[in-house]
């Protein structure tokens, strides 16, 4: 406030420069931003070699991206498939590796087309055996096949056992036959099938010896390596414009019994012998295990990155652009200077950073859970999944919101495609609905709360109450008969919000589970009791991630009002992203 | 439920006929769907004239929208050309009147270019004096000019007494010359001037006699009308890609000292003769009276559109789409039969009945006030202003978010482009930007509403309180100590929901005023404790509508719980959308 009105002239020898009002705000930073950037990255050696990557992306008119939104749909697939293919010649010149693609990627802003082809490889990796791994990851990194993964069909998403692709063995030719029974069985979505993928991993119902087996993965072949046309038996193309991911081309192929061979079922959990015998080695749900693999994946490199970048977006230009006046006298203020700005926007920042460290908890747990679920331990599976759901879930919700609250508060330029808000928002937006639909998501939370509530009020000392799942060990404190907080001061105050999360969280989940047992104790049955309560339900999931969010050990973020202030107190694990009301 | 499940197959003989699904819905309706219709067309008579204006655009090829989700951006634009001439040729062979005309553009759903050269038609109205209007009212309906309205410029929207373009008289040769003297002071955003406007209605600072007399509205050609080139002085294109809109050719000019005549500047409440003398006739607040004019006209026009459409899509396809079983035994259930998506989607259609009404109820206010301010008496443009302005962003603030919300309730597919949702979602984002920001029409709001209240609070029988406008006139009515309602079924009478606003409005505004005096009382400048407590007067502000909206004496709209009920009650305009939780 106070400073001096710029309107921008043509002469204006600053023009190309950092903005003075940006500058000058920067000037009164009080903490150190290297240091606050290397705690983001996990270390000052991340933060390097990030810059590395991002300096050859961003340097490489390969990787422009100034023109995407002028181009028509079949211009950014085309462009954005050469992105991919330059990427894939600079990994093998450069030799980066998997940490450093996360890095390209992030940096690339998922504007290439060969996301899937990665999804892909994981899921081989999930689900294939050591065997079959070595086989189709070659093939796969070397691009001399190009993959993608099948789920979700035209009539199914959410219901995996509904989906009606079929798998059938034939024991004389030793082939599954892969078959599509009606249009509403045909895959929907897969990216990269509309027009470049070769290769599908189909899951499919089997059927062997006569008995139906569930959902399996098939890698089926699609497009002729040799001419690229669609194999016999099978129909492909692209599903038409979405809101956004206009460079990937998503695809439907309709299978009629299109043969493959026995040993292109991924067989790391279950196996079909020569003769038809099926081999079960893992759990129900173990072929679900890629979805989970997905969505730990996706919190970091998909849903939170467009909450960050409009944040950025919204703070500067909210820096920059003055508009009327605080006092009649002043020359016009800048906007963020409004407290109704304030108000929009430091919330959204504060969740950027909370949401950033609760996804690195998340992936810490999958990282130590992962490999003992490959080596067919699943113990922690039904805590790995609940978790992971409910932090998608309620990430995608808040991280979709947050950005369109930024792009709202840059008011008619948020709505130009050329701020890079309307892109991020109707990116981020699809994020409520794949890798698992939001409110199916919190539903498959809360029949985990409920379970493990019920499993904690068994008689005390019992079996099953020591092993509770150590993301709900709060069911078991002891009710809070009042807020602990004395002053104002404790407000500001990491364990006051954990100790009131989980009392929010076990108080929702007890009166979800009241309702529920009141209903069948009526003699209501127990599938309609559910139906009926599961409004209430939805209301107690969402509250396990944030509880589990302000619980980390490791990284603590508050949220409580206005003015950001990232304080490193002894451990510098923990950050407090202050915001005073 | 429990209805056998049916899946599609290429051989279903009811393939382009009504969905078996929708057609049992259909069948067991529980009111008169023609009655419904007619109430909400404002009588039978009107539902008749829409049906026969509909038939002709939806049976017109030269309408087709099959390809808009195909086209590049040029090709939207020349087709919208198209259809905007195709539009004049019939409206001139079959005469339509101007309301027949908003049946006509509704039904074109915004997919035409010439609306906002509609819109300078109608501020030649609200702005000129009787002899323009007879000048260019003609040129403009028979298209031999194609005109725009250009306020809002690339570094000022908000604060209009901020607007940089300079309108300067030249008493020597009886001219007003236009000019930009910055790039910020570039207008930007008209609609129809990237490509197509000769003429537009600039909005410019007034200097005559050496003194500055605030903003005027001024016609300034802009292409030749012999070979469309931009005319001497002036710089004008495209401003880029939006959100959407993408058949809108929003644009830019800057203005290099362009002359235009004397006459050229609208006259109704303010002239400047000859000699530079300057002549006032209305308050400071009669040049803003054409935004008030369209903020009244977009609620019908444009904000409840896609709500409604978007609510039709979500609840037809909630009922087709099954998914997943509520009993073991069942066949998969339509996703309408589970108690989140009844959650989601019903309050948004309870919410676009309600807003329906009070649309109706504000236009019918504006129809009132709109002669007496044009006939410059004064009197109800404060409480006009205030409804007008609450209204528009109290229902884009919840169309956008109701739209987005049955958008994300049909999964995937409300992904697709090809559901028609993302396209509704992203247009009516538009709608918490334009014509006034939804934060600054909030604020403007809550400035009348403190002054209500302290005009209220004046000593009673004071003539002040007296003439304390209709729409506040709670404010003076006495505490309610508590809820009057005695048993869960008054909770379905409307009269409780209008005395419970007028109580949480009453409260909020006296909240707000409380803040702002405590402030100023102990010292603080009354700028920086006006900036201070705005968020508790947004808080105020948002009370405003929804009272209002309870209040409406012709038609109550009433929303709490699930399963819609529309009943018709003695009194034929009273609907109650009763939903019960």
């Amino acid at each position: 406030m106070g400073s001096p009105m710029r309107r921008v002239s043509q002469e204006d020898t600053w023009s190309g420069q950092v903005h003075p009002d940006i500058a000058s705000e920067r000037h009164v930073q009080s903490f150190d931003v290297e240091r606050l950037t290397n705690i983001l990255d996990r270390g000052a050696q991340n933060t390097a070699r990030r810059r590395k990557v991002e300096s050859i992306i961003h340097s490489d008119p390969e990787f422009s991206c100034k023109d995407n939104y002028f181009m028509t749909h079949n211009e950014r697939y085309e462009a954005a498939v050469k992105k991919a293919f330059h990427t894939q010649m600079l990994t093998q010149s450069l030799g980066w590796s998997e940490e450093e693609l996360v890095y390209v990627y992030r940096a690339l802003s998922g504007d290439t087309v060969l996301g899937v082809h990665t999804g892909f490889l994981k899921a081989l990796r999930s689900l294939g055996s050591e065997e079959q791994i070595a086989k189709w990851e070659p093939l796969c990194k070397t691009c001399r096949i190009i993959a993608t993964y099948a789920q979700t069909e035209l009539g199914h998403g959410t219901y995996l056992q509904g989906l009606e692709t079929e798998a059938t063995y034939d024991a004389t030719t030793q082939e599954f036959v892969i078959h599509s029974p009606t249009i509403t069985a045909t895959k929907w979505w897969p990216g990269n099938l509309g027009r470049s993928a070769t290769h599908a991993l189909v899951l499919a119902q089997l059927t062997c010896s006569g008995a139906r087996r569930g959902m399996h993965a098939f890698i089926v072949p699609i497009r002729s390596l040799q001419d690229h046309t669609p194999l016999p038996g099978i129909t492909v193309g692209d599903i038409g414009p979405k809101m956004n991911f206009d460079e990937l081309d998503n695809g439907f192929p309709r299978l009629d019994h299109v043969r493959v061979p026995r040993e292109n079922m991924l067989n790391r959990f279950a196996q079909v012998l020569s003769d038809g015998t099926y081999i079960k080695r893992g759990t129900e749900q173990s072929n679900y295990l890629f979805m989970v693999v997905t969505r730990v994946e996706i919190l970091l490199g998909e849903i939170l990155p467009p909450l960050q970048k409009a944040c950025v977006i919204a703070m500067r230009y909210s820096v920059i652009r003055r508009q009327s006046r605080l006092r009649p006298s002043d020359p016009e203020a800048k906007i963020l200077d409004y407290q109704t700005q304030q108000h929009k926007l430091f919330p959204q920042l504060a969740m950027s950073y909370a949401f950033h460290f609760l996804a690195i908890s998340i992936l810490e747990f999958f990282q130590r859970s992962y490999n003992a679920i490959l080596d067919r331990d699943f113990s922690l599976l039904p805590e790995l999944h609940a978790l992971s759901s409910g932090t998608k879930a309620m990430m995608a919700d808040f991280c979709i919101q947050g950005a369109e609250t930024c792009r709202r508060a840059c008011g008619g330029h948020g709505y130009s495609k050329l701020s890079g808000l309307p892109s991020l928002v109707t990116r981020v937006s699809a994020a409520s609905s794949y890798e698992g639909e939001n409110t199916v998501l919190y539903l498959q939370v809360a029949r985990f709360l409920v379970k493990s509530y019920l499993q904690a009020h068994m008689s005390p000392g019992s079996t099953s109450q020591r092993f509770l799942p150590s993301s709900v060990a709060y069911l078991t404190a002891p009710d809070l008969s009042r807020c602990p907080a004395q002053r104002a001061a404790d407000f500001l105050c990491p364990e006051l919000y954990t100790t009131a999360w989980a009392h929010v969280a076990t108080r929702l989940i007890k009166d979800s589970v009241y309702h529920l047992q009141t209903r069948t104790q009526s003699g209501q049955d127990q599938h309609e009791a559910w139906n009926q309560t599961t409004v209430t339900h939805l209301q107690a999931a969402k509250s396990l991630p944030a509880s589990w969010a302000s619980q980390g050990s490791h990284y603590k973020c508050m949220v409580s009002g206005l003015t950001v202030e990232p304080t490193f107190e002894q451990d510098p694990q923990v950050i407090c992203v202050h915001i005073k009301i």
